[in-house]
């Protein structure tokens, strides 16, 4: 989830100075609005160190009125915290109706330094982060405002700012031990905070991820975010006094982080011949991979998603001659029918999983919840908001289970797609693959972009990240395909499922 | 929160004969109106061995259309089941929309036995209560009505219908050795069914304890309660599609369980010297035991909630001198001031929780939620019924940290409360302690009453369950609480704390 906030996201200095006084100006317009409404805010600020977490609370002291807002440090646990429940610390500092806390270091910050340093098991870790999110959802529910920041830098701009501030006789006392400790355990880091973020990213209080690299558009974002779930806190007060419709604003788009499929490289090809020779080794392998996950009861789900006309259906007709046909089913997910309709979204999914040792490829699954019905409005906004966290918690169930799951998109250019459409049109056996839908859906390319990238965003987890396959050139799609899949096969015959054995 | 449906709750022959022919016509009515509205219902049945469950769900096919319902019994799990994660056999069973799925052993079921015969360890078992949690969330956002049931009945009972079953050759077969190994493990089973009671008895999929001792009782009071949630669900589904106010109707008095408190006996007396020879010894006792919790650094969090003039400040008066002044506070719980209306309910008592070894006594607390503001309406009811589970929330965090939690209700009769009303009138000394709100609240005593079984029955959890405590005679209560108090402290000072030690 963290990769997708790694493109290098960017403001330019006149946007950043053309938008600030309008920026400013609303943000504290809608301070007071919620402090007229009395309602309470908590904004908690997390994320790795490094990312300018401490500048960020020192711009939103300046934009905004501090003498409505607490700041609030957690570090060390005092002797008074200690001999008390872990929670009371929060407690004592909770914001009260029309006032703002900041927390900076919370209920997250113990237990994932408590996993990443072994003095915690998997199962405390997620006991204490589901107790987080039922007193999250609890808070909101009492009419609490919460809106969660998680700050992300890459591991090599985390070390040069470390460098930087080093060799600078002014800051370097702000580079501590405990940060370079923490940079030797980046990638633990970033592992346990995404299964922190993904048991606890509800609808009630989602996580706002941003991309911390260039500092005008991390404080941007920051303010954008947070002015607009303020004046969606607002607009949903209004509604349970009476008014209407609940307008929720978009944030603006200066916020809008760098499109990660704008971060593609389209380029990498592979030729016929090259491709034929890796393609049958690869074939091989797999089949002999599958035989021997059937041998050890390991089950496969293969999610296939992408631009129409991007290769699914090819990649899936490269992948299934290397499996016996006894090993796997092709699920193709269309409009649901009258009866799936009449069930909960991910009904349908469910009965086609496969048993142990078995494969199950989706030709376009349950992400539909959050592409098309999202895209087209089959479904409303807060039904596929709550589809991330409903999502993440279904292939958590595989994964337990002991499942390799593998999501792909399939990535094309706008141009190539066209090029495809047309020749489909041309030729006669190809035409019956292109349909009014197809052309409808093309112009609304953007309106997909954005949702493919939320989509990635929240639905990345540590235990099944998205793979984005460059597809323009097919050869290439295919190969890079089956090479993830062999791989994923090969590490759990090697490691079994860590998750199972708990 | 099972010694509540213990109080043999029952209904006349007359009564059931009556209300019988109404009660069906208006279940098929309201079954036919949810079809046609679309809403799926699920009715998850649960309890003990013996309580007959197997012919409440005979009932339930005999009243209501049994075309629209789908009785699925989950027994031993088959091997297809088996090869794939564990909800797969529940989600193949799920009740499309406008149906009615009833499941017999459901996901409880595995847990609540892995955790009783020791197959999984306690983090395990909450984990998986945690994702049912989660899960039955899930399907009531997505549209679904879900009523779980839980048939109680107490030890003894479930020995003599076993042995009844067994003396009669027609139906020595339906009892087997399961049952009886079930039996021997009869209290461990409670405990761990309060567990998962607890941890999954939320706001959106509630359960429904049913004292099943008599079976008149049970089938009728399981179907007013299943047509009470229908018809609610219908309200709910209205106001989705736009009409205004959500009438939540109650529950048919028939169906009320005999209450709680008109089961305790009043007439335990002490005598003068009896109680000042007790007392004293008790004092001594507690004085030590204090300090020896002191310098253990257990603490302790005492509540006294009861009528008006029961007594409450009379026990305190008694218990404090036992105790050294620098180990307690008593916090008297009044209306909430300005500054504790602008936070969450339960934030005011966060602040005064004990340091370790040290004692907070109650006097009033976060119960008023569902007492006081329950009765008289200052609370919503979407709101009181929320906190039930987030009072269980809050204590286990105290028990987590290793605080003893006592609870005590003090109960005396309306009589004696008239009595010590008329005397507080009298006496000068005692005249202030009189107000006309005491007047009012005592009009009030049958809507208190449901509150005060209410409260017993969903907050009596494994770790901290309601002492009611018989105090027309003062003595007597006296003695009593101290005793309890006494005993919880040897208890942990010899035990430890089981959840704090995992």
């Amino acid at each position: 989830m963290f990769q997708v906030f790694e493109s290098g996201s960017k403001i330019s200095r006149e946007d950043y100075k053309k938008r600030l006084p309008e920026l400013r100006a609303e943000l504290l317009k809608t301070q007071f609005a919620l402090q007229e409404q009395g309602i309470p805010l908590l904004i908690i600020i997390a994320g790795v160190e490094g990312a300018g977490k401490g500048e960020v609370i020192n711009r939103l002291n300046s934009w905004m009125d501090t003498r409505y807002i607490e700041t609030n440090v957690f570090r060390k646990v005092t002797d008074e915290e200690a001999s008390r429940p872990f929670h009371w610390r929060f407690w004592r500092k909770m914001p009260k109706a029309g006032e703002i806390g900041v927390f900076f270091g919370s209920w997250y910050t113990k237990s994932i330094k408590n996993l990443v340093f072994g003095k915690e098991s998997t199962a405390q870790f997620d006991a204490h982060m589901n107790q987080v999110k039922s007193m999250e959802q609890m808070l909101v529910a009492g009419g609490m405002l919460i809106v969660k920041f998680w700050l992300h830098v890459p591991e090599k701009k985390q070390k040069k700012r470390f460098k930087k501030l080093e060799k600078d006789k002014r800051t370097e006392w702000r580079v501590t031990d405990y940060d370079w400790r923490y940079h030797e355990h980046y990638q633990q880091f970033i592992k346990v905070s995404q299964r922190a973020i993904r048991l606890t990213n509800t609808a009630d209080a989602p996580w706002n991820i941003i991309d911390a690299s260039q500092k005008r558009y991390r404080d941007i974002a920051f303010m954008e975010i947070l002015l607009q779930q303020m004046k969606a806190a607002l607009n949903k007060n209004g509604i349970k006094n009476g008014t209407p419709a609940p307008v929720i604003p978009d944030v603006h788009d200066i916020a809008k982080p760098k499109n990660i499929l704008d971060d593609i490289d389209l380029s990498p090809k592979l030729f016929k011949d090259e491709y034929k020779e890796i393609y049958d080794e690869l074939a091989l392998e797999i089949e002999f991979l599958a035989w021997q996950c059937y041998q050890k009861n390991i089950s496969s789900v293969i999610v296939f998603e992408g631009w129409d006309a991007a290769g699914k259906g090819g990649v899936i007709r490269r992948l299934v001659p290397a499996l016996d046909a006894k090993l796997y089913r092709v699920i193709q997910t269309a409009a649901p029918s009258k009866i799936e309709k009449s069930h909960h979204y991910l009904w349908r999914f469910w009965q086609d999983l496969p048993e142990d040792g078995k494969i199950t490829i989706y030709d376009r699954s349950w992400y539909g919840r959050v592409l098309v019905e999202r895209v087209e409005g089959f479904a409303k906004e807060e039904e596929w908001n709550r589809a991330f966290h409903e999502i993440n918690e279904f292939e958590y169930q595989l994964i337990e289970h002991g499942t390799i799951v593998n999501k792909f998109w399939l990535h094309i250019s706008s141009e190539e797609q066209l090029r495809r459409f047309e020749e489909r049109q041309k030729v006669g056996y190809k035409k019956h693959k292109i349909t009014d839908d197809d052309w409808r859906n093309r112009d609304k390319r953007e309106a997909y972009k954005t949702a493919v990238h939320d989509m990635v965003a929240k639905t990345s987890t540590e235990y099944s990240p998205w793979h984005i396959i460059p597809a323009n050139n097919k050869n290439y799609a295919r190969i890079t395909v089956l090479e993830i899949i062999r791989n994923s096969m090969i590490e759990a015959l090697e490691e079994g499922n860590p998750d199972k054995s708990t």
